[in-house]
């Protein structure tokens, strides 16, 4: 596509930078922003470079944070002695939302992925190593997702954990709430049976 | 969702008000941006800062432009006494990629629509009329989308223009090239069958 000036193809080049985004999506966009005023566009622009350039990272779970040390973390009324691991911070939101959960969260910042070039070094393992060293937490609660990669960083840090006096579990796996059990694939199937529950637990749920 | 960080919260909330875009796709966004590093959020939120203050429209086809005449309308290879009427900017660059027409456009920056607002007096109908009125035009024509809003606006275009010693003209509507003609609609067969063209013309475009 031409589009016959050079600030709306820069401006249509960077939205379709974004994943999902094409150069006609991005046109979608761009043509959106001009029907704004001033003021509006110029708050969208300077919403994002604010947040790349004062954005922190909480220093206990890495989770982000306006502050130094992030919500979670420094709520008393939480339980530190139990960390759950997750990839990113949308696996904290998520979490966040079930309001089920109570301890605090470490947050990984991607899982290990040799195809894409990330290594354990890469990611926060060392700074949960040495919290569990340090002591005063008594489990760490995995959650990363069913993948090769998700398999491969829960193995590493269990590895790197196993022999600290810590109790290591990871997140339910099973049929969804609501899913019908001919649809379910086999192996979530077959891992929900072995890992049956005693029925009283599901009625403490209600 | 609770962000935890009110720049998240923020820049959530800019991209979800772009059209089609929900807060979970701007979530994935905002994290897309926080992988990028700051030269190139900066980058990505000045392009759409300096679209919005720097962009001209041509003065005359009110195209969008770099320059105060637009790329199109300077050309002097282009038939200047032909005017295709058109919407927006996206029908613009969508004529343009067929490489079919050689004359210059005029951008009407929307259609008539009285349930969201916009008169005769919004559009840049006033500039079309001195432009003809003017002189040195053959023929303008009328490249609207065919539904009511676009109806409406070529007839008040052409109750404004019908004085004039000029020819006016709309784009032939009928059955796309590919389609078969059990799935067409009624209305644009119907058309099709009385605005029929002689079977030279179809050979030409060969």
């Amino acid at each position: 596509m031409n589009f016959s000036s050079r600030l709306i193809d820069d401006a249509v080049s960077e939205f379709s930078r974004l994943p999902g985004v094409g150069r006609k999506t991005a046109l979608r966009f761009v043509l959106h922003l001009l029907k704004k005023n001033q003021q509006e566009v110029q708050a969208f622009g300077d919403a994002f470079i604010r947040l790349r350039n004062e954005l922190k990272y909480c220093r206990d779970c890495h989770n982000v944070s306006d502050n130094e040390v992030c919500e979670i973390c420094s709520n008393t009324n939480r339980d530190h002695a139990t960390i759950c691991v997750v990839e990113d911070i949308r696996d904290v939101m998520a979490i966040e939302n079930t309001g089920q959960y109570r301890g605090v969260y470490h947050v990984l910042g991607g899982i290990i992925s040799p195809m894409d070039g990330i290594g354990p070094g890469d990611l926060t393992i060392e700074s949960l190593v040495k919290k569990i060293q340090e002591g005063g937490v008594n489990e760490v609660i995995m959650a990363l997702s069913t993948t090769m990669e998700g398999d491969t960083t829960n193995f590493y840090i269990y590895k790197r954990l196993k022999d600290q006096t810590v109790r290591i579990s990871t997140i339910a796996r099973g049929i969804s709430v609501g899913d019908e059990l001919e649809y379910a694939d086999e192996i979530t199937l077959g891992r929900s049976i072995l890992n049956r529950t005693p029925y009283e637990n599901s009625l403490s749920h209600k």
